[in-house]
Parts: C-alpha cells; sequence; structure tokens
C-alpha cells in the first residue's frame, strides 16, 4: 500500500517514510526494503562548503537550472539538507529561506532537511536511506548539502556519485579545510562570490593544490573499492579532472556551466563503470552494518544482559581487561585466563 | 617492557604507543589492553570552538596556569589535538606554532595531535584509546582539542568528563552551531577575545540561550547512562549551572577563573557519582562495539567470501531486497523467502 503510494509520486507518504526512517521505525524500513528493486537510478550529487560559501543560493538556483533545461517536464530533483546552517533546514536567515519558498512550491521538487544530531544510528546511515526513498519515489537527480569537512561529511559524500565542493574568495580557513583533505572527496570545485575580490586568487590556488595533489589523489581514489568476477573493468581506465567552476550563486551565474560539469561527471562515471563501483560500495557498507548490529542483538540475547553487567563490573574495578572482558563474554576462555568474577 | 616503560614515563615509549593504536596494530593494542589497570585517574577536558575562536592560545595558557598552580610540580598534563586548524597539529599560522614551542620543550607536557581523516576504526574511537595510554602513563589532566561542532566533535566530546565550548564576540554563524545542539554538551562557555567589541553581547546571547535551553539540558544530560545494581546514586541529584567564562587568551586574561571552572566541575561530578557514570557509558560503548566487530569477523570466517559476493550480486541486480540478504547471509531462511541465487 504504502509501496504503491510512494512509487506513484505520493509526496505525503514519502514524508512520512522518511520521518519514519529518521526514527528508525520497523515499519518504514520494511516499506524501505520493499521499496528497494526501484531504486539504483538517481544520481546523487554531494554538495558540501563552510557556512558563509553561499552553497544554499547555488543548490537553490542549481534546482532551478535543473527544471529549465529538462524540456520534457519529467525530470524531479530533490534536495537532502543535513546542515543545520542552510536555509533548507530552517537556519541562515529570513531572507534566504524567503527566496527559497517558490523552490517548495514547485511539484516537481520535494525538499528535507535531515535532523543533524542525535540520528539514531548515525547521520551517514540515516542520510544514505532517505536518498534510498528518494530514488524509489522517482527524484532522478537527488542533491545532498553538508557543512564543513568534518568525519561526517566525509562519509556522506561517499554516498555521493559526485561530489561538489564550494569555496568563497578569502577564507582562509576553508584552504586549511582542502589541505586537510576535502580535495581528495571533490570531484568538482565552485569559487562562488566571483564577483568578489580575490576570486581569482582563489581559482589559482586551488588549481595549483590540484596539479599538487594529483598523484594522491590518483592513489585515494575510491580505495578498496570491492571488485567481483565478472566486473568490466574499462582497459584503458581514465582519470577526472578535477574542474574549478567559477559562480555568483546570488545571481545564478556560472549555474549552467556547473550543471554542465556535474552531467560530464555522470557520463564519466558510467562510461567507467565506476558508478557500479561506487553503488556497491555503498550496498557492501550498509550490509555489513547491518550484519553485525543483527549479530550483536542475538548474541546479546543469548548471553542476557545480567552476565554483560558482571564482566562490566569487573573491568569498572579493573579486575580484568577489556581483552580478557571480549574473550570471557564470547565464551573464549582458552588462554588460561580463569575468571573469577563476583556475581 | 613498554608496559612498565609507559607507567615509568618513558615519553618516546608513550609516543611509539600511540603511532600503533593510530596505525590499529595489533602489538600497541595488547600493551594498551595490559596498560587498562592504571587508567581511569586522568582528567578529561574536551575543548571545542570554530577556528578563529583562539581555543588554541586558550589551551596553551591553560596547560601554563596548571603547570604554575601545581606547586607540587608532580601533576603532569597532556594536549590531544583533533584539529586540523590547530598550531599543535602543525596547523594555523607560524607565529602560533612558535609561541607553542616552549611548552613542547616542558617535559611534565605531552602533546600529540591525531590525525583527522581516514582514522582506522573511526576517530572518537582512536581518541579514545590515546587518552587511555596517556592516563595510564601518569597524565592527571587530559585536553582534547576538537574543531566545530559536527557528529564525530560531539562523539569525541561525550569521551570527556568536562566540556568547554570556545566562542568568540561577532562570530555569527558559532550561535547557529549551539543552537544546532552544542549548548548541549557544553559544561562551561568561554567568550574569549572579551576585548574585541561585541564580547558584552556574546556573553548575554549565551546566558539566554542557557536559560532558555535548561529544560532541554537537564532531560538530555548524559542520557541512557547505564546503571547497575549497587550503583550509589545521590539522593538529591544537583545540577551542573554552566559558568559563561570571558577570556582574553592572546594575554592569559581569565585562565585561571577557567581553571578554577574546570576544578569545581570536577568536584561536581566526583560529588555526585556522575564521574563514574561517564566512564561507564565509554566503557559500554566500547566493549559493545569490539564484540560487534569480532562477532562479524567470525562470521565472515565462517561464511566465506563467495558466499558474501553472490548475495551481494543478486542484491546489485535488485533480485533480492536488503533484509532478504540479511536473512539469507545469517541462515535464516525461515519465512518461505526461497532465494535462488545463481552461483
Amino acid at each position: 500500500m504504502e509501496v504503491e503510494k510512494i512509487i506513484q509520486g505520493n509526496r505525503l507518504a514519502l514524508a512520512r517514510l522518511i520521518t519514519q526512517i529518521e526514527n528508525q521505525e520497523q515499519a518504514g524500513l520494511a516499506v524501505l526494503d520493499q521499496l528497494f528493486p526501484f531504486t539504483g537510478k538517481a544520481h546523487l550529487v554531494g554538495i558540501t562548503g563552510s557556512p558563509g560559501s553561499g552553497k544554499s543560493s547555488l543548490i537553490n538556483h542549481l534546482v532551478k537550472q535543473y527544471l529549465r533545461s529538462d524540456t520534457s517536464q519529467s525530470q524531479r530533483v530533490a534536495v537532502v539538507a543535513v546542515d543545520p546552517t542552510s536555509p533548507f533546514s530552517g537556519g541562515a536567515l529570513l531572507g534566504d529561506r524567503v527566496r527559497m519558498r517558490d523552490l517548495m512550491s514547485e511539484p516537481r521538487v520535494f525538499i528535507r532537511s535531515m535532523a543533524s544530531r542525535g540520528a539514531m544510528g548515525g547521520l551517514a546511515r540515516t542520510t544514505g536511506l532517505v536518498t534510498q526513498a528518494l530514488d524509489a519515489a522517482g527524484y532522478g537527480t537527488i542533491l545532498i548539502e553538508t557543512v564543513g569537512a568534518g568525519q561526517t561529511e566525509v562519509e556522506i559524500a561517499r554516498l555521493a556519485h559526485t561530489v561538489i565542493v564550494v569555496e568563497a574568495p578569502g577564507m582562509g580557513d576553508d584552504i586549511q579545510a582542502i589541505k586537510a583533505g576535502i580535495l581528495e572527496i571533490a570531484d568538482i570545485l565552485v569559487v562562488n562570490k566571483s564577483d568578489h575580490s580575490g576570486a581569482g586568487n582563489t581559482v589559482r590556488a586551488l588549481r595549483n593544490m590540484l596539479e599538487l595533489a594529483r598523484p594522491e589523489i590518483l592513489a585515494a581514489d575510491h580505495p578498496s573499492l570491492p571488485s567481483i568476477e565478472g566486473d568490466e573493468i574499462a582497459d584503458d581506465p581514465k582519470m577526472w579532472v578535477t574542474p574549478v567552476v567559477q559562480t555568483i550563486a546570488t545571481q545564478g551565474d556560472g549555474v549552467d556551466q556547473l550543471l554542465g560539469e556535474i552531467e560530464n561527471h555522470k557520463s564519466f562515471l558510467v562510461d567507467q563503470n565506476r558508478r557500479q563501483q561506487i553503488d556497491r560500495f555503498r550496498l557492501v557498507n550498509e550490509l555489513n552494518r547491518e550484519l553485525q548490529s543483527q549479530l550483536f542483538a542475538r548474541w546479546k540475547e543469548v548471553t542476557g544482559q545480567a552476565m554483560f553487567d558482571r564482566v562490566l563490573l569487573a573491568l569498572e574495578k579493573r579486575e580484568i581487561t577489556p581483552q580478557a572482558a571480549i574473550l570471557w563474554l564470547l565464551g573464549n576462555q582458552t588462554n588460561g585466563n580463569d575468571l573469577t568474577l563476583s556475581p
């Protein structure tokens, strides 16, 4: 019932499902599971950058550009904001939110903000599940907005097929953040607010960094992506050359070029059989996580809370070490470790 | 051998151990396990704030204040920087790093920066293990510096007994970050750069927010801390009233007051039997994580990669759903789900 509604494009059912996913409700997770055969079509675009880089305005214009460029009027676009400072999340300034209103009333657009803290089971995981729901609901492009370059953001970026990092001129700290690793995950770099002084310098600095970092980026490019017998690997794998795009988001300048580069990257991934690898990386992660969680739940049911608490107490009193505790709990006291736990 | 060296205060052995922990080397993790009986004494202080809030200068002066206030000269202080923009990590400006040099040559101080990305097994976990090593090595106070208020930072903050959030006047975005949740985790708020204009406004804004948020903070105060039979719970649990401290880190102003508040909070935790709960929260997390990982490793050994890959392939082709895949992999095909997986 819910499954059909969502596939048919019922927005209310979709919104309800996403809430259930966020709350880890079994009913919602079961619906999502049944939607799985309808997933795998959407192009996921991660967009990250510091507060003040103007990425929300950029996303606003990018969505409009997507709608304009779709002559068949059949394409739908979703925005998932995992950024507490985003106007999509109700953050940022009132003016930004007002400017976004026309987008929100557009039937081909679905906007959702994620609670960025305290997501049960981890924000990256929940975001991944929410994009699956949007994918099944027929949103062909899903923009995921995150802030900064912390570990969570990098994890979320790994979900995406195309990762865009937005910079603004004269943000010294950002260059540091880039050094710290964000460059590795960027498929497209944007220098927004290109009418501000210093934009040229920022573009040059980024180009230089890209030049210097290229061998490292190559090495780090989707490491440990699992391959399976029968995979088609391109004979002569090509390298993606990260473009630097200049935009003025408030006026929409350069947004068409940005969309062009996103489309280029999308084609590149398909041509090089890389899209399949990214999707597989996500599937393997999700499988592993779920297996771990279920194996643990089963073990805990068999072992019981009382036993766990006894070992915890012994650990707190420093009577045993953590490794001894683990061995004991897993019933593996083979190394002469005869624990006498007080009941 | 290594264990004795570290307990006796051999800095080289300690540095080596920390590197091994970061690289998840078995030898190092075994040493850490043997050090466990010597842990549980250190007071862990988490310090977070945006780049530009001046928290590194503040930490610099705070360490000096710790050394000055210790008349017996027996106390040792460690700094763990999980902040890529920190001068402790080699980030920030050259001047900052130069000013820190005298601290680095002080035998009672140990400074360590953590690789903030790509930490195997997660940054929060690795940081937790590193503080254990420092604790066993006799560092009575461990300052953990993180940047921002992302999920990883909140996780790291949960490791600490006392969490300090540093603000600077006129940082609009920070107030947003606070709204987004950092207030919940702060035990002490610092308004640094209090000689800048607008400091008074920032202090007032923070005090107002604290006032408004208090009921929520009370509710969120260390949720789901596990209690065990026999725990001493204070009859009349007191509430910690988050102080707002004004500092000028570059001149060391207000740092003595900050140290005073840290000591107040330390006493509060002990008086209210809360310290034990925080430590237990960490132990339970670590136990659960390790149990999950070992249960999964055992399961994978039994199941084999070939089987895993077959299911993965079926999943990629959308022949099965993720829940069916999990049921199949865990050998639980009881719900009439007769999967015919191509070999």
